[in-house]
């Protein structure tokens, strides 16, 4: 029997020829168990899919559901079932790359209900798949038709903000996970991965695809691809180097109990107990003189070399300018492979 | 006789428990007259307690205001018997901590309202009495009600945005303060306290407890507990460490015509006419060579050290990379307890 | 006959008062040829004037424009009869100074339309023009009108939501220019030029009388009066001194293909193919260490002396703190006046 990648049910929204703008799941689900599959293929079929149901399919889902004992499952499939608005159903066998607006949400989606991790579902070519957007306080609205919404609001005497113009809309408009504050939720986009006592302070930022594990103060930016373990602080202003900027090929992340002081930057990974001043910014390129515990200088190597290591702490010697590394360790041991192309 | 702390009454928001959201006061009231308080107190006691006053309190209240000449309270209480929505009265008999959501947020607005420089009213505790709150565009929703309200919005083709998940809502929705702009509000919270003429740019940041005596341009953040002297500048993104952030428990201040370059920062307080260049951090023990009036090299401190002194100058000097500290004066005094511990 | 340099008629904001605190032209004109500038000049005459038309001012207008074939004006002309709002048009004869609101908008109008670049429309004094207004989600409030509109929102339960308190409204609320996005929109004054193919990410920036020629990637912050040209990314955080900060009178651009690095910032004119690495700021007053295509050391100068250059790279040496420029050309080619002054 089949069992299924993930499902969606929601309410979206279309321009007016018809086209997806956005969805809203209220409960993706992530690989449904075989018997729940069942009963998903039975009505939708098992090909990664989109689908408007009908009224019968969902008295059909609805009943099967109950009939199993999906009780909120079948709650929710009621709740859809007295709306006048766009219903859509997305079925995905497999983990495949999203191919419709629709099958993207549903990735989204995945993400901020913390389902799967940053790079653990496939979102491959998702910028093509979405449309730019504005959000609006009365909706999202296709650019295309926001000049004479504009126009029209304005005659009326009424509002129309546009508060994002973007192909990926802020996450708590749609899911706000549990044990978090974002202080300015713009900054939050949906995909992000937001983990258990995570604070994004208002200078914070959060792409999607990217995320923390939880708890982390986040007053910087976690750029897209970029990953931060438990107790690991971001601290104003601080900046981390995007899959999608300069920073080219390599997948960011910072592991547990880091700090990146306010103002500061970073270019490589990071493994645990690292920290890097405030208003110091390590590039992949940046020449490090190492110190022993005694701080004694032992020689000098790219940062890159110390990407992924625990117990550095990256400064800037105020003396003399010197960007230092000291450890707690007698040596640092460094990613040879790296180390090797210097 | 009795004479109070403080008196508000506003209109608030309750979750469906009945549990207090949060409150509005329109016109707080610090250090109330002893008639004044004699008026309140004999309605509503005088210990520090909410009350959700009855028609009959409110009748007598305005009354004896009317009475007493105070028509534009009277006023007030005349607005407040003609909503349906829920009114609430805060005494304070003494600037004790805040014990309830009513109580926190009629200190905040002691703060906004100007009536108390940040560090002159008790918040202590105030973290564990605010409720992580859903601000949205429908008004304050309790966190655990939001899926429903969500998709019971969707379901109607209404939008909810949610602008801000934490505990501290924006001070503009409260209160605007006369003589400031702040470009992007959602970058002040409550209990900021922003002094006459003081612009907040969109990159500024005041947090609660906090504020500018103004004038002051902010381009830059104005972390918890720090307050900033008449005539000072923070450059964009420029970073000031907070009592909650690494920076510990000094409280930082900087004095009058300070400035901070754009994309600096500092961790120690800064007596008048201090200038930071652009992107340069100075924390507590950045070790600073001292420049006499002749930029000649007299010693080296930690900046711990000059914490507070004025008419102090930091730069990093680009040809050496070493962290100087000029001054208009032939000598920097040191802090000299701070300097002995160096 | 008299051609006009530029009108525009639309739908504005009045306070209490009948004082103009903001207007939407939908489709404000530059340079109208000669026979529209007759049709619009015989109906409003060819002063720099605002005027509020009569609905026989507007048939009018409307009957000539369209038997000239001016048809999408005479459309919009036709709607603008059917509101009850206020209605105002402006006839700009010379490109002078606006002296009303509705003169102001128009020429923020014209550069966010992309129908003049920054600094080629005199927007001379507008900061004494415009008034400070509460911006939120019901328009554009008069700042002495709040109070009380915030309490009687309070009173039957609806919410003023404030989301900026400026002179200047946010660009998209008006305009939206085609090819472009910005995550969040808060962070684009009206005024700005906004180049086709622009990216504004979240900690993005552009004033007003600032902007991009399009392509650009835009992460940090483009000033008051700043231009970047095509192809020209700022980094996430980066910071562009403008004509109103520190910088003082210099107008400050980027020519083609510049790199401002993440947390980076600049004080001096870049020409094309310019690099300055993450985190480091370089001011016209840095002392700079010229380096020739060896990589040796020619001589420093001051940054200024090097603005508005091609082909540099700026950078700090991580091992002696010395802040470089290498170029890819054997000489850098001074700026004779300005290095005369060092």
């Amino acid at each position: 029997m089949t069992t299924l990648y993930s499902f969606g049910i929601g309410i979206g929204t279309k321009n007016s020829n018809g086209q997806w703008l956005e969805v809203f799941y209220p409960s993706p689900i992530l690989r449904p168990s075989q018997d729940l599959s069942s009963i998903i293929t039975s009505e939708f079929g098992d090909n990664n899919e989109d689908i408007e149901p009908t009224k019968a399919q969902l008295d059909a889902l609805e009943s099967a559901l109950a009939a199993t004992g999906y009780d909120d499952f079948a709650e929710l499939i009621r709740s859809l079932k007295t709306t006048n608005h766009n219903v859509v159903a997305v079925v995905l066998l497999q983990d495949s790359a999203p191919t419709s607006v629709p099958q993207a949400y549903l990735k989204l989606h995945l993400l901020s209900h913390r389902l799967v991790k940053p790079h653990h579902t496939n979102i491959s070519g998702i910028f093509g798949v979405l449309k730019n957007i504005a959000w609006t306080n009365i909706g999202p609205i296709d650019l295309n038709e926001l000049p004479e919404r504009l126009l029209a609001a304005r005659k009326t005497g009424d509002v129309i903000q546009v508060d994002c113009v973007d192909k990926f809309p802020k996450m708590v408009d749609y899911i706000v996970p549990s044990g978090i504050r974002i202080a300015d939720t713009s900054r939050v986009r949906l995909g992000a991965y937001v983990g258990e006592g995570t604070t994004v302070m208002h200078e914070g930022f959060i792409n999607f695809n990217a995320g923390t594990e939880g708890p982390n103060m986040i007053e910087g930016r976690v750029s897209a691809g970029v990953f931060c373990g438990a107790g690991s602080d971001i601290g104003g202003g601080a900046s981390i180097m995007g899959t999608l900027s300069g920073g080219g090929k390599e997948i960011i992340s910072l592991g547990k109990k880091c700090l990146l002081g306010a103002n500061a930057g970073v270019g490589i990974s990071l493994g645990n107990d690292c920290v890097i001043e405030a208003g110091l910014y390590i590039t992949s390129g940046t020449v490090v003189t190492l110190l022993d515990d005694q701080k004694v200088a032992t020689g000098t190597c790219k940062a890159k070399a110390l990407s992924g290591q625990s117990n550095l702490l990256f400064r800037r010697n105020s003396i003399n300018g010197a960007v230092q590394c000291l450890t707690n360790k007698t040596a640092i041991e460094l990613n040879d492979e790296l180390h090797s192309s210097n």
